[in-house]
């Protein structure tokens, strides 16, 4: 059986010994193994992904009692099991175009069961992919209401991870410290940023030359946790606001697909205000 | 003779046929030809690059007249006529050495007559390289004497702009002012922005996965003239505060010689706050 | 009226002086003006984008008349006017899904009437977009058959130009003669490149750090003709070739979609061996 | 005392268990680890970087004892211990301006005792920065006497390994063989690539959109070593032979540098025909 552990714990001597050994003593063979220890909180933090000839639950008591001592945040499951995620939109689809390509190519192991939206916009998109949507609106006054809907339906489908592309409602504080860690965002990002409405009409008159966006988890202030990705694209005075929201919009799909693959396949670690990322 | 010819204008119709008309009457023929008109200032701007049997005087008689009734800004230089330029440093070398070294190899088309410093850091430096030093420290309220010195050199050595390569001194209000569109800057950026001290650590801390750097015109808020160039890099968690600071070198010491080669061909305008760089 | 005029001729003083008079003789404004001379080839190239109270017969007797002394390839039409493509594709989805994607949204101003594939795999993605499939099979001996039905429908639907977005035959030398310039193709390139089967797996063996795909006009020789665009993306050692393969899909409809863009604009000539790009 | 411990041997199960095993028994707690398995030739290689109250050959002991039993290519080196290095050059200084500059910035950890030229163009700018510079030229019949020369100053000097930074002479058979895997070296790239002299020019004549350079280890085929490093930059029609040169070297120096980097810092293997950088 393939699969992968990953481990969060304090750092001190011994950890990977104790991980080393533990794999050993269940049969197992490393395939690969990453860590890093973070200088800022001490947090050490490893990912290993071995063969072994148990099962599951032989592999997971072996490791447990193997590194009972460091009294660790640790993981175990079958590489080939995929994560159970919800996607939440809008009515801008080309992120979640993205997300779905790469399912459907086979590139993002991840099962989407679910879409849920505040509007009705794409429906017909994600149901000509065999997806089933959601349409829970937020009215006046019913923010909560509708998140506790979503939350409902997240607990039903037995959802790992909740990704946002393009969902333009600001999630409740509630909402958000139900979910530590098990959201993910994308925005735009500028150098150097901007505040307020049409941040893209902003960057036009501001002559910016570069135009960037940004992959990170959700916490309760929505633009502010720990960045997973981010990448730009160089732009000229020529391209129009228009223009650059095209381009921001390639971006974001981009950025979002890498941040949903790396936490799909276990490779994120929130240390501190940061994220480490196995890439 | 090769000239380059700048203009800058309210947009009208018949601008680009005045100039081709008076590029022809003095015998011209166009090299080079890149024109913007911008949509939010409705400035036009134009570079032309010509090949004449006149004379600079001539050629620049027959532009003035010809284009007179557009009351245009209307520069015009033999194309191998070299910019000088005093570089401003304080103790750190990689922008100015990326400066010299490109003068040296003959890639960057301006002469450097004088390196002024705040601090006598870099005079053996620059003074390997064949280019005098002038160490103008700045003493508590002696900001304006000194500055005042910066501008005398920059009068008596017939100087055309000014690039601060880590300059790590606030022009005062009146410095700016007496060389508008003429001062160039390099400072980093960062996906978000950080305000305050070392803001590499800040970084660092924040888990940011691209780190910037931008040069701009100065205008009296430091960090807030227009954009000429922009680049970043990508960075992960295992880098330390130092280690991005070594990264940030590396883009800002690009970015500004990017940058000071744009001004040198007279390929940069500024129209309202943003400008258009012909690359 | 919105017109797009594109020249191209031989060198000589006098033509742009000569279109903005005819410009100005049809009551046009110039809105973007873009130029190239070609030093190795004397090829002069131009792009107007202007507008004009006059219509299109009007406006282009109009150039062609001011114009007809330098003997350009002159074409003009007007701005807002679609051209029509034909997809043509074998198996994989990625660059089609991104054309179709990018058509909905109206970022690629660009009609297409009909996708032809060699094989059925693609129809339903294609129909589900509401875009007519032609399954022409190419069998034994039948290559020519088949590219004739092509040629037939590429005339009866007026079509513009053709993209093999990962279309898996080879063109025969006559297909290709009856459309020149007129067929964009993309595939994959390294630094080295490779020759024969599996590129991406002696990628692999061979350890390249960098993989990218080239988007380039169709000649006779199918890899060879004038390239439009590039792009690269850094891999690592850990990329299997598989993930080699996903990594190129990304780069591969990336350039591709770009490559359609600029000529859906008429930004592209081609000059000799080589492209002038007006990006 | 902190050790950077690198090991390369077949892969079986129980290697990093035993590395780690080793470690803890001299009292070592690791601060990076990174180790990969070559899926291809079965190799398996580690990084180990920690912290000991043990000497040198304390530690070293222990290691080797620990792990003889998979008979690993295994070295021991203190962190702090600079690789001495001997560059080559002929006329071209861009890479080694880079390379003088990042040694005296601090941010490469290599000593340079010796600067060796089959010309005389850079002796001044060598001996300007304190290096000792040797001009030993190349004679017709001479090359064999000439790399003896250099063989006999690498071990007088205790040379760790050779960087061919613009060296423009074809190394012999011996040479390389008498080096394996310790010289690197840096040439352009191109998509396609080109074949025979000027390649800058060829490129332009192909009208390429991308330029790049490799940095490699020599073998005794000059381009074919195994691959360390690669980057690219975009270039448009408007670059001339001369500025596509320009781009050239500016992305030769990066790519040389980062590699000369890397393998200071021993992350490069050598795994069959390619390379693993644990970057």
């Amino acid at each position: 059986m393939d699969l992968i552990a990953s481990l969060q714990c304090e750092d001190q001597p011994g950890i990977v010994h104790a991980m080393t050994s533990a794999v050993l003593a269940c049969g197992g063979n490393i395939i690969e193994n990453q860590q890093f220890t973070d200088p800022t909180t001490n947090s050490f933090v490893m990912r290993t992904r071995f063969e072994t000839s148990q099962n599951l639950e032989g592999a997971t008591k072996a490791l447990k009692d193997g590194l009972a001592k460091f009294n660790p945040d640790l993981r175990i499951r079958p590489t080939e099991e995929k994560p159970r995620v919800v996607v939440m939109v809008t009515k801008e689809s080309h992120c979640l175009r993205d997300l779905l390509y790469l399912v459907e190519l086979g590139e993002l192991r991840i099962e989407i069961p679910l879409v849920i939206s505040n509007r009705e916009d794409l429906k017909s998109l994600v149901e000509s992919h065999g997806v089933k949507f959601k349409y829970l609106p937020v009215k006046d006054g019913s923010k909560l209401d509708q998140e506790n809907e979503v939350l409902k339906l997240i607990g039903e489908l037995n959802i790992d991870f909740v990704v946002l592309a393009r969902y333009m409602q600001i999630l409740s504080k509630q909402f958000c410290e139900r979910l530590p860690g098990k959201i993910i965002n994308i925005h735009h990002s500028f150098l150097p940023g901007f505040k307020g409405a049409k941040p893209y009409h902003q960057a036009h008159d501001r002559g910016v030359k570069i135009i960037g966006a940004s992959a990170h988890f959700v916490t309760n202030d929505l633009d502010e946790g720990p960045i997973i990705e981010q990448d730009v694209a160089h732009v000229t005075h020529i391209a129009t606001p228009d223009e650059l929201i095209a381009i921001g919009r390639d971006i974001e799909r981009r950025v979002l697909s890498k941040a949903v693959k790396y936490f799909a396949d276990d490779k994120i670690f929130i240390v501190g205000k940061r994220t480490v990322v196995f890439s």
